[in-house]
C-alpha cells in the first residue's frame, strides 16, 4: 500500500541556511514551478515569463512532509520509496540522513520499519543544479560532468531553465512481511520463433513457492507453473506498427499461501541490428559501415519515425495523459520508431507501456548530448549507477529495441571518440544487463547522417536535391522548420510583437531568431522571402512556412524510403516540443497539436504509396519538368498490378503525363517506374500540383505541391 | 620453491580407452612433438614431414608424472600450478579430477596441501583439439567457437597442424604458511607527468604489514613505505624506441617478519589513442574516422613496426632465447611497435619483459581471427574467462599500449560487426580490468587499411603507385613477399625439387604456390617474370624476389611516413614466421634470419632520413623520370639546414639532379622538398639508382634501386 505525503518546498541560499519561503509543493513536480505558481508568475510559456526562473537553479531546495501512517501498519514492513529525484539530494528522517545520492534516474528504496512513526518529518534537500567549474556560463557545457540531461541548459528550442525537484513518485510503502521482493521475466526465442524459453528471476522474503502464470491478451490463462524456467510454445510475437500486432501477454507471480502477487507484461520479440544491404566493402581493404538495419523477429524493418524530445520543461508534470496523445499520433502517422534523444530525460514507465501497446519501437539514448563527457572517476561512477538503473528499468519493454550512448558525441562540437571511457562504460553496462539488445555509441555513427535542418542547404540547393545527393545507411535527424498557426502564436506572443516578427523580443525567446546558425533560424524569413516574397500578414507567413515544411519533409522521407535497402531509417528532427515555440523543426506543437507537416509526413509514411521523385521544389515557366515514378512498399505484404496515372496540374489545368502498370510489388520492396518530363507553360499561377492516382485503391494515391514562377521572375 | 616433474605422454583414442603408447614428454612442450621425436620423424620443417602430424589433433593425450617432494615440506602449503595447458583438459591427482578447464590462457592454481604425498600420480588429460561441428574440414572455421588460436588450423604461411599439450610451466609450488599471496602495482600519472600516484593491491595470508620499496634502474632505493598508496615525484618516464629511454623501475613487497617477498618492475607512461590530425569531418554531418594515433606521455608517436606472428608452431618450445634475437632486431630496425596478430597465441611473459626493455610497444589482440565468432553462451563464457586471464597477465607491462579484439573481424570473410557479442564482451573485460588502455574491436577499423600483399596490385599498378593513391589513418598490414636465400631453401626443400620451383611438392607445402589468391602466391613467379624475365637459376630467382620486396617495402613505409599526421601507423605484414617458408611476406626467416628486405626496412625507419617519393618502380628509356624530395623526421628532435644532393645513377653514370637546402626541420615533422625530373637515356643496363646524399651527415642519406628497360622491351 502506497501512502503519499503532503509536501512543502522552499529555497535556501546555502546548505545550512534557513528556508527563505515555504510554499505548497506538488510531488511529483518541480521545485521552481511550485515557487512560481505560488507567486502567480503566470504561464511560463507566455512572452518572456520564463526568464523569471533565472538563477533559481543555483538555490538549495528543501522539501518537507509530515508522516501520517494508516492505522493497520502493525506487523508490516515500511519502506520509503522515491522513483526519481532531480538531481543531487539527501533524504532525511527527523534530521537523520537516510540517503545521499547524485543522479535522478536511480530509484531510492529504504527500509524504515524500525524508524518511522506518525508525525515524523521527512525532508528532501536538493542541491543546486550541477554546473561544471570552468564551463561557459548558460551553456550545455555546464552539464558535461553530470548525468543531468543537458537540454535544461538551453537548446535551440528550449530556454535555459535548469529544473530541480522530486520528479517521479515518492511514497511510504507498507508491505506484508511475507512477500515477493522482486520479480522479472526474461526470455529467449528459439531460432524459428516457435518457442519462448522463459525464465523468472524472483526473490521472496520467506523463500516460499512462487506460482507463475502467463495470460494472453484477453486475460485467458495460457500456462501456470511453479518452475521458474519453462517453455511457451508458439508464442504470438510482438510486432511494431505496420508489421503486425504488438501482442502483449501479461503474467503474475504469486507467493503461495500469502497475499503477495506481482504483475507484469511481456511482448515476445527478437531484435537485431544487422548490416545494411549486406554492404561489407571488403574490396577496398577497409571495413564496411557499421550495421544500422533493425531486424525484428528475423524481418528487416524500415525504421520510420521521429525524434522524441521531452514533452515538458518540468518532467515532474508529465503523466500518462501527456504521452498518450503524442504516441497515438505517431501510430496514426504510420511511424514505427521514436529515437529518444539523449539531451532529455529517460521517460517514465507509462511512456514505454504506451509504446508497447501502440507498437512504437524505442531507441533509447543515455543522458549525454553534444558535449565531451570526460571520463573522470567521479563522473564514471555516477554514470555507471545511473545507466545501470536505466537499463534495469527499461530492458523489459517489448518496444525497446536499441541502446545508444547519446546524441552527436562523435562530432566536432563534442569530440568524444570510441576511446571515451563514458561510452565504453555504457557498452559494458548494456552488455552486462541487457546483452541481447543492440548498442551503438552515439548517433550519428559512420555512415549515418544528421542534418540538414533548413529547407535550403548552404550551397543554395533545396532539400529535394540535397537528400537525393546523399547515400547514408540511416537518416536519423533531418528537419525543415515551420511556424505554428497564427492563432497558436497569439496565445504566447504579445499582441504588439505579433507581426512582422522581429528579433530581440518574444519571438527570439521562443527560438524564431538566432536559435541556431543564423539570425533567421528557425523562422527562415530569408528562405521564405526567396520563394514567396515578403508576407503581408501573419497568416500568410505561417502558410508559406508550412508549405516548405510539408513538402520538404515529404521529399526527404520518400527519398530515404526509395534508398532502401542501403538506407534503413528515416527519422525527422523533431517530433514534439516541451513548450510553445514560435518556429521549430517539430511537426507537433506543444503539447500535442499537429502542424500541417504532421499530416504530410503521415502521408509519406503510408506502408504503400505511389511516390514521385522530383529533383527540386522551385520550377520556372519554359523549364522541362521531370520526375521518376515509384511505388513504395514497406509492408510485409506483396501487391500486384497497380495502375498509377501521373498528372500535372497547373493553373487549373490537369495533364496526364503517364500511365504506369506496376506489375508485382513484392513484400517490403519498392519498385521504380517510368521517368516523365513535361515542358512547363507560361501561365499565371504560383504553384504546380503533381498527382499520382492509383486506380485500384485511392489510398495509395499521392500529391505534391511545388512552387512555380514565371521565368522573368527568376533572380 | 618450484618442484618440476618428469612426464610421459601418450595418445588415447577415446577418453576412457588406454594410452596407446607412452613416450617421454617435455614440459613445457607439445604432445604431438614428443610423440614425433620419440618416433624419429625428423625435422618437421623438412620437405613434407609435417604431414605426418595429420590426425594426431583428434586424439586424447594423457600426460603422467609421479610426485617427488623435497624433504622439507612439513608445515608448508603445497600448490599445483599450471601456467598454460592447451586446450581443453582435466588435471587429476590419483585419478581424482582437481580441475576441468577449457582454455589455454587461464592459469591453474590448486591448493593440494592436504592431498599430496610422495609417489602420487598426477595426470593431465588433454581433449582432442576443438573443431566446430559443421565447419569446413581443415579450415580455420573449425576454431570459430573456441579460444584456440586459429593459426594452427592452417594459414597462408602455416601448415594445418593443431598443437596440443602443456605449453607453459607446470610445477608443484611449496609455499611458506605466512606469505604475500598476490601483489600488483597500479599507478596514475598526473597531467604534467610530474607525479606517479602509486597503489599496491596486495593480499597476504596473515594480514601482516607489507613494506613496499621502489628501486631505480641501478637498483638504488627510491622510496620505501608501508603505505599501499603513495606518490613518486618526478618519475623517469618509459619511452618507446627512438623517443627516449625505456626506463624501468623495480619494486619489492616484503611481508614484515617473514621471508615472503614479491618482485616486479614498472615503467611509468601514459598511453592514449587520439584522433588522427584532429580529423573530425564534422562538415558532412557524419562522423570522423575513429582515432588511430598512439600518444605516449602526451607525445604523438608515429607507430612504425611490424606484425608479429607466433615464432614456433609449437608454442611450448618457445623460450626467452626464441624471443630475444627477434626483438633485438626490431629495435635495431628502428621499430617501436609490434602488432601481436590475433591468429596466434598471446606470448609468454618473457616476451613482454623483453619488449619492456627494448622499448617496443605491443598491440595485443585476443585470439580471434578471420572468423565469425558467434556469441553463443558457451563461447562467451570461455572467452570471458580467457580474456580476463590475458588482461590480468599483460596489463602490467609498460610496453603494452593497445588491446584489440582480433584480426580482420569486420571484413567480408569474417562478418562480425560492432554488435557481435564477443567484441562487446572484450571491450567490457578490458574496461573492467585495464580501463586506461585503449581498445579497438579489430583491425582494420574504418579508415585503416590492410593489404595489398603483392608487389603488383590487381589493376597492374605497382606498390609505389598503390600506396601513393591511398589515404588511410593507419597501414596496419601490407606486404611484398620474397623467397629466402638459396642456401636456406636447400635446408628444407629436397634437392630434386629445388629448381625450377613447381607446385605440387615441398614448395607448395611451404607456401610458395596456392598459398593465397593464386597459383603464384607467394612465389610471385608471374610478377617476377614480368619485370625480369625467366630466372636462370635459384640464386637469380631469389635475388629478383628480394629486389621487389626491398624496394616495395621501402616505398610503402616511406610514403606512409610522408602521409603523417593524417596517417599515424605503418606495420608491414609480417615480421617473422613459425617455420621455414619457401616464400612469404615475412622479413625475417625462421627462426631469426633477416632477409635483405629487413635491412631495407630498417633503412626506411631511421628516425631521420632523406626520402624520395618515386611514383613507380619500372622506368623505360626515353621516359621523363620524376620524383619528389622529402626529409622525414619522426624523432623528438628538431634539425636545421641539411643539404641534400639528389643523384641518378644509370649505367655507371651519376648525374646530379638537384641540391636542396632543407632549412629547419621541426621535431617530429617531415618537410617536403623540390620535385625533379630527368629524361632517361637509352643505355644498356637493367637498373637505375637514385641516391640522396645528406652532406652534413651521411647517416641520413638514402638510395633506391629501380628497374630500367629499353622502350623496345616494353610489352
Amino acid at each position: 500500500m502506497k501512502v503519499f505525503l503532503n509536501w512543502t518546498v522552499g529555497p535556501k541560499d546555502t546548505k545550512d541556511s534557513p528556508v527563505i519561503e515555504e510554499v505548497p509543493a506538488h510531488v511529483p513536480g518541480g521545485a521552481q514551478l511550485d515557487y512560481a505558481n505560488f507567486h502567480n508568475w503566470g504561464d511560463y510559456n507566455y512572452g518572456q515569463n520564463a526568464r523569471k526562473f533565472d538563477g533559481l537553479e543555483d538555490k538549495y531546495w528543501l522539501y518537507k512532509a509530515k508522516v501520517e501512517l494508516p492505522s493497520n501498519v502493525e506487523g508490516k514492513d515500511i519502506f520509503l520509496v522515491a522513483k526519481g529525484i532531480d538531481y543531487e539530494f539527501e533524504i532525511m528522517l527527523n534530521g537523520e540522513v537516510l540517503r545521499y545520492q547524485e543522479g535522478m534516474f536511480t530509484p531510492v528504496e529504504v527500509d524504515i520499519t524500525d524508524k518511522i512513526k506518525n508525525g515524523d518529518n521527512i525532508e528532501v534537500l536538493i542541491y543546486p543544479a550541477p554546473k561544471r567549474k570552468g564551463a561557459k556560463t548558460h551553456d550545455r557545457e555546464e552539464a558535461d560532468q553530470s548525468c543531468k540531461p543537458a537540454v535544461s541548459y538551453g537548446w535551440d528550442w528550449h530556454p535555459y531553465l535548469v529544473v530541480l525537484g522530486i520528479w517521479d513518485e515518492f511514497y511510504i510503502d507498507i508491505r506484508e512481511k511475507e512477500r515477493i521482493e522482486s520479480c522479472e521475466l526474461f526470455y529467449k526465442l528459439s531460432e524459428d520463433f516457435s518457442t519462448a524459453f522463459i525464465h523468472f528471476e524472483a526473490t521472496s522474503i520467506n523463500n516460499g513457492v512462487i506460482e507463475y502464470t502467463i495470460y494472453d491478451k484477453n486475460g485467458e490463462k495460457v500456462i501456470s507453473t511453479t518452475e521458474s524456467d519453462f517453455e511457451l510454445k508458439n508464442p504470438k510475437l510482438w510486432w511494431c506498427n505496420g508489421q503486425g500486432e504488438p501482442y502483449l501477454y501479461s503474467w503474475t507471480a504469486r507467493l503461495l499461501n500469502t497475499k503477495s502477487q506481482v504483475h507484469g507484461r511481456v511482448g515476445f520479440r527478437k531484435v537485431e541490428l544487422t548490416m545494411n544491404d549486406n554492404d561489407w566493402r571488403a574490396e577496398n581493404g577497409t571495413r564496411a559501415y557499421p550495421p544500422m538495419t533493425l531486424t525484428l523477429n528475423g524481418r528487416i524493418i524500415f525504421a520510420k519515425g521521429s525524434n522524441w524530445v521531452n514533452p515538458e520543461i518540468f518532467p515532474g508534470t508529465i503523466t500518462r495523459d501527456t504521452y498518450e496523445p503524442l504516441i497515438r499520433l505517431a501510430k496514426e502517422a504510420h511511424m514505427n520508431i521514436f529515437r529518444i534523444w539523449g539531451g532529455a530525460i529517460v521517460n517514465k514507465d507509462c511512456f514505454f507501456e504506451l509504446c508497447d501497446e501502440y507498437g512504437i519501437m524505442v531507441w533509447q539514448e543515455f543522458p549525454l548530448a553534444c558535449n565531451n563527457y570526460v571520463g573522470t572517476d567521479k563522473y564514471l561512477k555516477v554514470l555507471e549507477q545511473e545507466a545501470t538503473s536505466i537499463v534495469k528499468r527499461i530492458r523489459k519493454y517489448a518496444c525497446h529495441v536499441l541502446w545508444c550512448g547519446g546524441n552527436e558525441l562523435f562530432c566536432s562540437w563534442s569530440r568524444m571518440t570510441d576511446q571515451s571511457l563514458a561510452l565504453r562504460l555504457l557498452n559494458k553496462v548494456c552488455y552486462e544487463h541487457d546483452r541481447d539488445k543492440p548498442f551503438i555509441p552515439t548517433s550519428p555513427i559512420m555512415g549515418v547522417s544528421h542534418g540538414y535542418y533548413l529547407f535550403m542547404y548552404p550551397d543554395g540547393k533545396d532539400v529535394f536535391t540535397g537528400i537525393q545527393n546523399k547515400r547514408n545507411t540511416a537518416y536519423t535527424e533531418f528537419g525543415v522548420p515551420s511556424m505554428p498557426s497564427a492563432d497558436y502564436l497569439r496565445t504566447f506572443i504579445p499582441e504588439d510583437e505579433l507581426f512582422p516578427p522581429e528579433p530581440g523580443g518574444s519571438y527570439e525567446f521562443h527560438h524564431a531568431f538566432y536559435a541556431w546558425n543564423s539570425l533567421d533560424t528557425w523562422i527562415s524569413r530569408d528562405i521564405l522571402e526567396y520563394y514567396f516574397g515578403q508576407a503581408e500578414n501573419l497568416e500568410q507567413l505561417v502558410e508559406q512556412s508550412n508549405w516548405l515544411q510539408k513538402e520538404g519533409l515529404k521529399a526527404i522521407y520518400e527519398e530515404a524510403r526509395r534508398q532502401k535497402p542501403f538506407c534503413s531509417m528515416a527519422l525527422n528532427w523533431c517530433y514534439n516540443e516541451p513548450w510553445k515555440t514560435a518556429a521549430n523543426n517539430s511537426i507537433i506543437s506543444y503539447p500535442n497539436i499537429p502542424k500541417p507537416a504532421y499530416y504530410a509526413v503521415a502521408n509519406s509514411l503510408r506502408p504503400v504509396l505511389a511516390s514521385a521523385r522530383i529533383p527540386k521544389f522551385l520550377w520556372f515557366s519554359g523549364e522541362q519538368f521531370i520526375m521518376e515514378l515509384w511505388l513504395l512498399n514497406d509492408s510485409p505484404k506483396g501487391y500486384s498490378n497497380f495502375t498509377i496515372k501521373a498528372y500535372i496540374e497547373i493553373a487549373g489545368e490537369e495533364v496526364l503525363l503517364v500511365e504506369w502498370k506496376t506489375g508485382m510489388i513484392p513484400a517490403n520492396q519498392n519498385k521504380k517506374g517510368p521517368s516523365v518530363s513535361y515542358l512547363l507553360p507560361n501561365v499565371n499561377t504560383d504553384r504546380i500540383k503533381v498527382k499520382l492516382k492509383c486506380l485500384e485503391n485511392d489510398q495509395y494515391s499521392s500529391s505534391y505541391e511545388l512552387k512555380y514562377k514565371l521565368l522573368e521572375d527568376a533572380e
